[in-house]
């Protein structure tokens, strides 16, 4: 498998996995529904360590273009791959979105809010308010990008390493979510927001576009910034 | 011990720990009762995990006819092993399941609904939909599968791929499992269905046959694509 | 420290943090009150983990008699240190209930139900019933000391094993705690309840002394019981 | 970067981390509302756990002045570099508490109680008792730096180090955090608390600075006395 489609496989498993969750704790008459953040946080945590564990090996597991905006900003990946991996993460990501649309394929008629449609497929946040939830997801692409970088001061023993990736993942969720619902990669917002915009959901409402920008624009300002901070200090 | 016996009885000890967390969740005056999707989750994935610890370097760990066949078919198990591997954890499955009704012994009388009993033992859609359970039960497998071959491309350190593994089965639980309670085995289904219909339990409503094939077909038809899928893509 | 000593403080530490976690959820006016049996359970398996993380490498890590004479009947720990590791563990339970009731100081007084009280100390079953009782500490301790030994079948990379250890005793909380509350150690119930019965508890009631051979006989007939079945097996 | 550098900015991110995830509990229109004592102390234990994944390899990761002065008092660390270390610690921690104040911008004003808010930055007791919550921060602190000594009585695989310290804090906040809340640092409390005094939070109230010294003093006392105990025992 090329490291592309290894990038785009990953990142519909996250998708499948991340927003699968949220499908589940959302949806009328899920079994999961209304079973809160650390069943979220949790879910979201594991989307990313298990596709990491799958897929890293061979693209080095992304599965967000502010983490590969961040890497090639610092040397850490090559300029020349960067287009051909955000398209494969765009990609993968309305994939996986639609195969949750799939998996929970009854549950869209019997949900009858259409907020909450959306809401399995892409962030908004609590309190709509632009410089504050643009800084939201710039805090929490920064701590994840810091992190996976900062991380790496640390000798891991095999395998070790993608579960710690995972704990980043839910800590940002669980600290740092309840404002903007931590998108925290543009891909993982932007690729199910156009899934839900294509995609006959029953009953759906619009998706959203007018907010669309913000958690594709501060993560990628947050993770670049993210790892020209780690290159500057450490 | 032969791989056989350590099949049986780590499906055994799957199910008494698996069926365990969902009597004491849904049971009435269980201390448990209630407790939520993370309990269950948890329960189901530490289920596998620890049975994985004891019983899986004898017999490689399968517990799931849906994982030999996969592996059959990809030439990793022996197809002259996959009738007594089957065997065995369907035994190993219908004795766990005793051994759950056991335990919570004076709890069946107490509760008054026969959804929730039968649900201790086997798996009920949220909502009745035979392509869409079909679907759900065949993704869950496919994630399974195609995960715990996948987590193999990451090198582990001596002890850690069997925690590994429960996280994927924490993840589908999580994220896949609202839609029909992810059986994704058919020994983890159709065994406890049968021990359901034989065991004196007290006030047992029927045991919902017509539902019975589809956590059985589906998760073998989603392990052998998922097997098959990964070596063709990896 | 002698292996006795490192026992006694084990145990010691044990029952502060288990017994701690049900004081946490269950007294009045607790900032962890009603968080539930995931919280519960967490603590336990913790409580353990750490335990045995601390004082293992010195004494072992039983902190349980169970485990102690499932070990001694297999040959794997000496007869002649039975007798001190238990006086051992029974002091150290002691102990940490104390220290616990000390924690919790203010807060006895604010709780009402004097079933609550004694609930952070000892274990009472969910419905009272003396052959089903017996029967779900026997099961639970039967697996506490199987699991203990049967991991031991993995190879673990350095540190890991208390590790699972933990997981083992949150798999039995999460899925056989629900009808006894899992003493599956008899100085973890005695222990305590000795010292419910001395301290001057604001406003306690009875120890329920007629419950209380069930948590210390049951487990040590489930402990011996797995060890010789663990050596009979495999 | 320098350890002192480290050590601020370690201590940041932990702050930020921590009292963040009692923000998302705790705040108005937060995503994380009310999610409960599992968030919150699965939150504080990764917050300290990746701190130390990032900046411990070159601080040593106290992010804590009861650790510091614990680890001096036994020799462990150089009396000269204390005060640096404790003012790095103090910094890191009042810098984290604005992070937090910034990511839950549009928050403060939705939050009508003023204890709430407070409660983001520092702790308040569940019973206020001058005696019982010093000895319930007492006992925290104790069992926290016990536990980072002791731990290292076993042999730990590359990384997993962190992790278990991070379990050490799960297990302090699950089963003693329910009295005071668990602050068993003097930074963590009085760092925040001036980020509380000083900064312009919408609708604050007073930042309680009779209950102030007890998480200063308490910790630090339970954090020596731990230091030397450790030390008279093993």
């Amino acid at each position: 498998m090329s490291h592309f489609m290894a990038e785009l496989l990953g990142t519909a498993l996250l998708i499948l996995l991340g927003d699968g969750v949220v499908a589940g704790v959302l949806l009328s008459k899920s079994k999961a529904q209304n079973s809160g953040h650390i069943v979220i946080t949790w879910g979201w945590a594991l989307a990313v360590g298990i596709s990491a564990y799958i897929f890293g090996p061979i693209s080095g597991g992304h599965f967000n273009p502010a983490v590969t905006l961040g890497f090639a900003a610092i040397g850490k990946f090559a300029w020349a791959d960067v287009p051909m991996y955000i398209i494969a993460q765009m990609i993968g990501a309305i994939l996986g979105a639609t195969l949750v649309w799939l998996h929970y394929l009854p549950h869209w008629a019997e949900t009858k809010d259409k907020g909450l449609k959306l809401g399995v497929f892409c962030t908004a946040p609590a309190i709509r308010n632009t410089p504050a939830n643009f800084i939201s997801e710039f805090i929490g692409t920064f701590v994840l990008v810091f992190g996976i970088l900062g991380v790496g001061n640390t000798k891991m023993a095999d395998g070790f390493g993608p579960f710690v990736v995972a704990l980043i993942i839910l800590v940002i969720g669980l600290s740092l979510g309840g404002t903007t619902g931590y998108a925290i990669n543009p891909a993982r917002d932007l690729g199910p927001r156009i899934a839900h915009a294509i995609l006959p959901i029953a009953g759906k409402g619009d998706s959203d576009w007018k907010y669309a920008w913000i958690p594709v624009i501060a993560p990628i300002c947050g993770g670049i910034v993210a790892a020209l901070t780690f290159v500057a200090v450490f």
